[in-house]
């Protein structure tokens, strides 16, 4: 056999047990922090007609896109996120749904990337949408969700950061940037938090851009960073004197702090160079970073009003955001906040004395499950009691019930206490009521 | 826009939130039951390599795996079943593994079938398996299991069938079929309930095998049906007379059957013709089917010894289950059986009386879910108080809280339920206690 048949492709990953404990934790409470807000489940395939997919991010993510052709011959894809799939199934479903449609979907999504630190080639999303509703109060919801979200994570020192394609191409058209080159300046400009400001304004002039535009916008830029550092001084601060035509701007985004501030929103921070790298967003669009361990976005999103009209579907415009389930799995992993999370599903394990005694230990383990405590037999009586406890141990499951000759006859049986170390003889049918 | 951008693709299906909320209370019953006999949940990827894949299935199993080539030129493809990526897993990260590993997986699935009822292209699998033990406690755990948890689901009239490959195999070699036809003619008899005998017989014969050794084979298949009708009757039953080479699979099955009856199953059947589809089985086999509404089997599984160090791993003999969970909510679908599964999110609905009342509307949201009630605010101030409640009605959102001017004044809400049609006026401090 050759080695490359236990290997995994690049970017692609198994779970062990401890990894998936911290990662179902945390989608448990994304989804309990997604319903408490009244969203709702749905899902889509992780094949979709390559024609759905392309066209809607960009060119540079376009070719990340795993495509194939299938057996009828049909250029087929995987998905590069939710947003289109889901734009897809709105087309699709647009007369069955309430309005807005305030839907969550957890799912994996696949990237032909390099793969760096936090960067897969297969990676899971937890994204929230409100479909159906240009209204400021769905963006404002939509950061509240993420505070609240990355607050109940216990997530240390984020911050949510925004800003609007609008705001962006407003600064653009200032500068001088003609129209045709919006996007592009925009996705150069995502760039910032990798590479150098020289970089992106090279980068800039390499697609075309004035060199004295460029200085320009970050001219402007500058002045907006200053004028509005936070959250509150959007909301307090007084409109532009010298750039009149960025107000109308201004005003959408501080309608969106006040709201989020309303809705109980302390970590919103505007960020004049925040741009996003998909060709979809139109309106206000946010991310959230941490600043240890240095990672990417852990939350992405903005408003996309024109994807689903451009699916072939009605004229619904759409905000929402997704939350990287393995990045907020790392973070949770090098920081270390989560260091009590249990990983054995047993609360009991009941080993094997000696073959005569197997039905009293099948007994014991299916009354314990039976009463709501979750309990594991050991399955072979050949191996010997010594070899069971090590495997107890290894689990980490904290209570053993050992039932001997002599506890089967007494009506009795020994229960240990692996982590303290104790242990006491109770009657047998004490056993469930003194677990549970 | 073509119309072909809003479908899916064929056998590939969306999911809105009234089929999530069935899929998602199969998969809870599904994790409680596997965790409370100490099963862990591990993942894996969604592609593999190719070889991985291929050549564990069988010849006809391998021509519907999804492969392609990927950009950096690897053969790679997506998993046809959760068996044999878990074999994988468990060659990859041998060392770290408690023994008997016993974990669940639940995850989609990929066959480029021909689609029909309850048979999909893409497909979520729920899977049990049990890896590094010989012992046949093990596999009578695995029936427990599947009974356990059809039994929560309320499954109506299930029934567990089982046999083991080695008894069709001595059946075989007792009839004269020649060692090297054995999978070919399992194969063959695997399709049983969905083709006349005919066919199966004529199948067998184009695998060339000999119409005397066939009859032979069914003779014998007879006697065993005849002499074992029942678990009950293998526990109590005498051992053959006439086909003593029978007889060591026949005491395998009966230890099964008496431990699984210890562990309280009910629902265990031998099944003399079941002979499982995958050539990867190597021990006893089982499925689940019901009676109405007609369909393929709901689980399946059995004992694949071979399959781990065939892919280069370690010598762990292992037996498992899956659980088809596009099966079992399509029954529950058919049969109506949870007619009472609420699909709203929210259990409370706060609609903007007026824009001025919009801060008392968020205030009071926040506060029903910072006190644990799922409440759901409305978005939009400028759409009237009808439309809004409309909405809640789609939703089926059981409570509204109406704040209106007077309300607002006076520190009341008005408290409606809409499927009762009652209303009442309550202080304002006392609505999360009441909701509550």
């Amino acid at each position: 056999m050759s080695d490359q048949n236990s290997q995994t492709l690049k970017g692609f990953r198994d779970f062990t047990p401890s990894q998936m404990a911290v990662r179902n934790r945390i989608k448990r409470i994304l989804v309990d922090v997604f319903e408490s807000f009244g969203f709702e489940p749905i899902s889509t395939p992780s094949l979709e007609y390559a024609d759905v997919l392309l066209g809607k991010y960009g060119s540079e993510a376009d070719k990340l896109v795993y495509t194939f052709e299938d057996r009828g011959g049909r250029l087929v894809g995987m998905p590069y996120d939710l947003t289109v799939p889901t734009a897809r199934f709105a087309t699709n479903h647009q007369n069955e749904l309430p309005l807005p449609f305030k839907r969550y979907q957890i799912q994996r999504v696949w990237r032909a990337e390099n793969t760096q630190k936090g960067r897969y080639r297969e990676f899971e999303q937890c994204d929230i949408d409100i479909l159906g509703t240009s209204s400021l109060l769905a963006d404002a919801q939509i950061v509240a969700i993420i505070d609240t979200a990355l607050s109940r994570l216990t997530i240390p020192n984020y911050q949510i950061k925004f800003n609007s394609r609008p705001m962006l191409y407003a600064c653009m058209s200032e500068a001088g940037i003609s129209e045709d080159k919006y996007i592009a300046a925009a996705i150069a400009i995502d760039k910032l938090d990798k590479e150098t400001p020289e970089t992106v304004k090279s980068e800039m002039a390499n697609r075309g851009i004035d060199e004295s535009a460029i200085s320009k916008l970050f001219e402007i830029i500058d002045i907006l960073e200053e004028e509005y550092p936070s959250a509150e001084a959007l909301v307090e601060g007084q409109l532009l004197q010298n750039y009149p035509t960025l107000n109308d701007q201004v005003l959408v985004l501080k309608e969106i702090a006040t709201e989020a501030i309303r809705m109980g929103v302390t970590s919103l921070t505007p960020s004049f160079t925040l741009a996003r790298g998909l060709d979809y967003y139109t309106g206000v669009i946010f991310e959230s970073v941490v600043t240890k361990p240095k990672m990417g976005s852990i939350t992405g999103g903005g408003r996309y009003d024109q994807l689903i009209p451009k699916l072939g579907g009605p004229d619904w415009p759409a905000v929402g955001t997704t939350f990287g389930l393995d990045r907020i799995s790392d973070i949770i992993a090098e920081t270390g906040i989560w260091s009590e999370i249990p990983t054995s599903s047993a609360n009991v394990f009941v080993p094997i004395f000696s073959s005569e005694l197997l039905p009293e230990v099948i007994k014991t383990a299916k009354w314990l499950r039976d009463n709501g405590i979750n309990a594991e037999e050991y399955l072979d009586p050949h191996v010997k009691l010594e070899k069971q406890m090590k495997y107890a141990d290894k689990k980490q499951i904290p209570w053993v019930v050992i039932i001997g000759p002599q506890e089967a006859s007494d009506g009795t049986v020994v229960l240990k206490n692996l982590k303290a170390g104790t242990q006491e003889t109770i009657l047998w049918e004490d056993l469930a009521g003194k677990l549970r």
